[in-house]
């Protein structure tokens, strides 16, 4: 009986999303069919604000682990890093792996191997739209979707339960820049072929209407360029090649020369330029050091930094601390970008920074001059309508997002038992006639990667930074005389983060009473010390005397040392 | 000369800002005529990202230090925490003062003076709308605008220089909820009296258009709960008085029974009860725990925490950590308010977890269940329009806004050297001619307060602690023998938030190596030993170390115990 049922579920399809599934960014599918795996996109996550100290999350791959040799390979789908990032983090584990990637996102992923000297060489094979492969039981036809990075692909899985169409993240755009219109003849010639399961990005899905063109983009930074006669100082996302495209041409319209600030928009531009992915005519871009040889109204300083990075571009230029670009009254500022959720603040201090050092400032809450690159709820319906799918499965988003574009498809006609909101870890069964989740889950807890250290710092280290971080931290040393079973001299206290403590000598001084007066009863009784139990007893009685004097808790460390 | 020069001085308005020109929120401003000063609101500041601990920030009161006698009194424009939350922390330090303040301020003023009971009893004396009062050189007239809040009253100042007015927060609505409509008419009049300079508030500087009104929201909350047959759970800031009554009505239209949720929002509820500011139908509302006795179609639990604040009932909810609110399938969450910058990832917390658990989630950028107090663009220049002030000087608000507002303010015709952007600290001197700020500053810089202490934790204890939360801490404990000049035993190493000990064992082994290394190489010239110097070779080295083998950074700390 237990035979029957193993092959009965060998027939099934099996989806693993590993990220993407409850969160933007960490984007990473496994697709398995009798054991044998395909792998799309290895996307990197961002920390959340409880991770202090955390450089960046990758997708748990335990899941992976003595399944080495049944891994096809790798498809990313562009080159962003919230779908390439994890490579350097995921690929040493699972050893060099057959990988496929269009010419922008091959060259991306190139470069930036180049930070990881150590790691093997890798193999990627150059794909575009409209290219076929075959890998196992799977064949996979790339097609171009327009996004806001030139060279995306989408999936058409052919697999052998049914077509599976996978979007990639995408937008509609008809008057795209930098990249051709959607194709929408193709689409609908792909969702003619029967599609079993459309698995769609939900980024926007919780946005009305259409997304913004680029061309409406390029208009009104047309309009900023036009009447600006000081210097433009741009910031957009390093991986925004478009957007970057749009602001070298208006440069090279107006006769601006444009200085380049930042390195990993330096390395994207000198990427794409390299493909033939972005257009620059010969002596456009200039060095920083040279924008003094021209005047204000012939330069342009394209950055990065828009969203408050502490490091970058724009934030050195807010604090006064960048060796050749100082704001001056003239100068005009754009943030060619959205925010992403959680840099509010950090953007609101560039922002004030800037028109305190006398810069016009422009933003996308006063005029759209950033467009995003993700479907807005017109455009998902109508990729469901094109598909017409037999099953839906939303992918790339929060749960909110997934929940919200799942009802967009109910809306759209697809039966609501054919509609699937998962999450990271969770198993989807996919036959010809059914989709479903398995009971068992696998892993798929966040790794966080901190420094040299992946996945070593979990909750244990993370809380207690957490700690250290609201009330400090008070370390108390204590020398016990073992002859005399006293207190040898006074408690050395380290303490940083708690109070100020030159103006706190009134407490360490009742604080190092207390602790004496503590440990001197226990060695009082002469009989074998607990140790354990002074530490715990110092730990909770000075924790709460701090606490009744100042309101904070900071963390109490008691170190006792006998000599 | 110097005394001609003093006497002309002396003329003049000073208007001083201590809080709220360049951020949103720590509203307080000083008018000293003559030495005399009367105080406009004292309000609390919200603590920025890179403050870790910090509950909350208070305006710089420095300026008044021995000016006591001179203090005239202080007016509250409305019950909002930042333009009263700073009271107990203020008025211990310039002693009790007469204050004035509408009905509802008063009661929220007074009832959160019993959380510090060891505090002196306020005077506060009752004002509204059409109420004057004379205050040495002032006489000030309260006249009534719509907030959020009822009974928040705008200010006619009348002074030596000219007519100011300070309007406050407003918005304009002529279809108010639990409110009177703008009075446009008695707007126009008080313009007719002579406007030499108008203070407008700047919240909403940066958004076009006009606030949406009460009854637009009143209409699509009515939607949601027409439409919902399980329970209802709605969220607003305790503070939006006018919201709650609204959740309340609805509640009654509809035949359901209503639980309210969090200690500040009953408190509120209470004290506008009290004064018939919100009105409730005997019978409505109910304790929690009974929330089970009724049908859930005929339950509203009102609460707080929309904001994600981490011990609110929203939080404890989503957590599934409350005593009697546990979500099902069939309840319907309503976020009625909008984000506080710097909240988005928190909220998106509490979003996901509430479709998680089953609820239908419902937020204002869904649709419009949410309307600021604050108003736009169009409200902010009719208010311009109506009062035609000869000075303008934009308050409250960020330093964009404030810029945003100026502008608009030159957009309505408002001369360019009329409009004065000022900061905090910034002393802004008046004539019925000129305005104009002066070369020396007041103190401004922001009093953190953190548990009891109020401004004692400054820069470098939040230094400390933003190290400790990124790679937290590694304290050394070294025993040194004075007689053999040798590092006894092994050191102790005490570290929090680096790394996770216990599968650090290596790293602590060669660690204390080199840390006996280095000190046994101090003490084996036998000559006096600099512990000083060893401590600096200890950090230095010991960090390189780290760094080396672990690319973070925690806060070295090296004790030495000689015995």
């Amino acid at each position: 009986m237990s035979n029957v049922k193993k092959v009965t579920k060998d027939k099934n399809l099996r989806i693993v999303p590993l990220g993407g599934l409850g969160e933007v960014g960490l984007n990473m599918i496994l697709f398995e069919y009798r054991g044998k795996i395909l792998i799309v996109d290895m996307g990197l996550g961002f920390p959340e604000e409880d991770m202090p100290g955390i450089d960046c999350i990758v997708p748990n791959i335990s899941y992976l682990k003595g399944k080495k040799k049944n891994i096809l390979g790798a498809i990313f789908t562009h080159g962003h890093y919230d779908h390439i990032g994890a490579i350097p983090y995921i690929i040493p584990r699972i050893g060099p792996l057959p990988m496929y990637a269009s010419p922008l996102t091959k060259g991306i992923i190139l470069k930036r191997q180049e930070d990881f000297p150590n790691q093997p060489k890798l193999n990627i094979e150059q794909v575009q739209n409209g290219s076929k492969i075959r890998l196992g039981p799977f064949s996979i036809e790339f097609f171009k979707l327009n996004h806001n990075i030139p060279d995306n692909l989408a999936l058409f899985l052919q697999t052998p339960v049914g077509n599976i169409v996978h979007t990639s993240d995408f937008k509609f755009d008809e008057t795209p820049v930098n990249d051709s219109p959607t194709d929408f003849e193709k689409l609908k010639r792909i969702g003619q072929r029967g599609i079993l399961l459309l698995m769609s990005e939900s980024t926007g899905a919780e946005e009305e209407g259409h997304s913004l063109s680029e061309k409406t983009i390029l208009e009104n930074l047309d309009k900023i360029f036009k009447k600006t006669n000081g210097r433009i100082i741009a910031a957009t996302f390093a991986s925004l090649i478009n957007r970057i495209q749009q602001l070298i041409s208006l440069s090279e319209k107006y006769g601006r020369k444009v200085a380049i600030e930042g390195h990993s928009m330096k390395t994207n531009v000198e990427i794409a330029r390299n493909l033939k992915r972005i257009k620059i005519r010969k002596g456009t871009l200039i060095k920083t050091e040279n924008i003094t040889k021209f005047p204000d109204s012939k330069i342009t300083i394209l950055c990065t930094g828009a969203q408050g990075e502490e490091d970058a571009v724009f934030m050195r230029i807010a604090n006064r601390e960048h060796k050749f670009i100082q704001l001056k009254k003239g100068d005009t500022v754009i943030f060619s970008s959205s925010i992403v959720p959680g840099n509010e603040r950090t953007v609101q201090y560039l922002k004030d920074e800037f028109h305190r050092q006398g810069a016009k400032v422009f933003h996308y809450k006063m005029m759209d001059i950033h467009a995003s690159g993700h479907a807005k709820q017109d455009e998902l319906r109508k990729m469901i309508q094109l598909m017409k799918p037999k099953f839906f499965l939303p992918i790339h988003g929060q749960y909110s997002m997934l929940v919200r574009h799942a009802e967009l498809a109910e809306e759209m006609g697809i039966r609501k038992e054919n509609i699937l909101v998962a999450e990271n870890g969770q198993v989807i069964n996919l036959t010809a006639n059914r989709i479903f989740i398995d009971q068992k889950r696998v892993p798929s807890n966040y790794v966080m990667v901190d420094g040299l250290g992946i996945g070593d710092v979990g909750e244990v280290v993370l809380r207690d930074r957490q700690t250290l971080a609201k009330d400090g931290m008070f370390v108390i040393i204590v020398v016990v005389d073992r002859q005399a079973g006293k207190v040898r001299g006074s408690p050395d206290i380290i303490s940083r983060g708690f109070v100020y403590l030159r103006e706190s000598k009134e407490l360490l001084k009742e604080t190092r009473l207390r602790v004496i007066r503590i440990v001197n009863r226990a060695t009082g009784s002469r009989g074998a010390v607990n140790w354990s139990y002074v530490k715990d007893e110092i730990r909770n009685k000075i924790g709460e005397f701090l606490f009744s004097r100042t309101k904070r808790r900071p963390m109490v460390l008691p170190v006792i040392i006998e000599v």
